[in-house]
């Protein structure tokens, strides 16, 4: 399988099925966010299990609904890049703020890097602003 | 003017229209490629002088008549990210290969970073496996 269609797979099984029997086939267990401006994990390397518990917190959490839809790929030899739309809606708590119960429409880049035939990390970059706004937070 | 607007004119006059004056108008002089997979000058910092350097010997030489098209875009604090489709005639030398007048027609995606305002590195993934292929290489 060509990079770009397991990319594909990941994105489907793990994000938007929310299958987190599947991470141990994706995801290297020496997981980089290189780069994920406003995240809590940018900079830090993340085991199978951290990665797991990030979905859970950051994601899954606020948003139990989220789905992405991946609009382009560009595969390169270790890396694949996509442009998505992240939509979702705000059920569960952002940090001290209780759901909104509002919807989200953003889009975003992502470089997945990829290390043993696994994705070991990301640089991403999506639209943040229009989130805060959509939240009613801006 | 915001960082998305900076980053259009900066693609427009001194990628397209190929005015180097501009460089210091846009460019921080501590410039760093933090990823561009096949770049010579792939995880370096460099001056303006370096950075203009880089621009001539390995973009304008081999496509004098390169064009960068960006398609969308999207703006965090210090990050413009931009899809786009490159364009070109193969009128230079590419290393020891001589010019095969051949058109390229790819797409890629970069992440901009700034700093005091200037654009001082970035972060890139294009499909070079077709450029290679328009060449007649592969």
């Amino acid at each position: 399988m060509n990079k770009e269609s397991f990319l594909r797979e990941f994105m489907e099984e793990v994000w938007n099925e929310k299958n987190f029997d599947k991470i141990e086939k994706y995801i290297h267990n020496q997981y980089t966010i290189h780069l994920d401006p406003g995240d809590l994990w940018e900079g830090k390397t993340l085991s199978r299990l951290e990665f797991k518990n990030r979905m859970e917190l950051g994601s899954f959490g606020p948003f139990p609904d989220m789905n992405f839809e991946i609009t382009s790929a560009i595969e390169d030899e270790n890396y694949v890049a996509v442009t998505w739309i992240l939509t979702g809606t705000n059920f569960g708590k952002i940090g001290e703020h209780p759901p909104t119960k509002k919807a989200i429409n953003t889009k975003g880049i992502t470089i997945y890097h990829f290390k043993d035939n696994l994705i070991n990390g990301h640089t991403q970059i999506f639209d943040r602003k229009i989130v805060m706004k959509q939240l009613g937070f801006i």
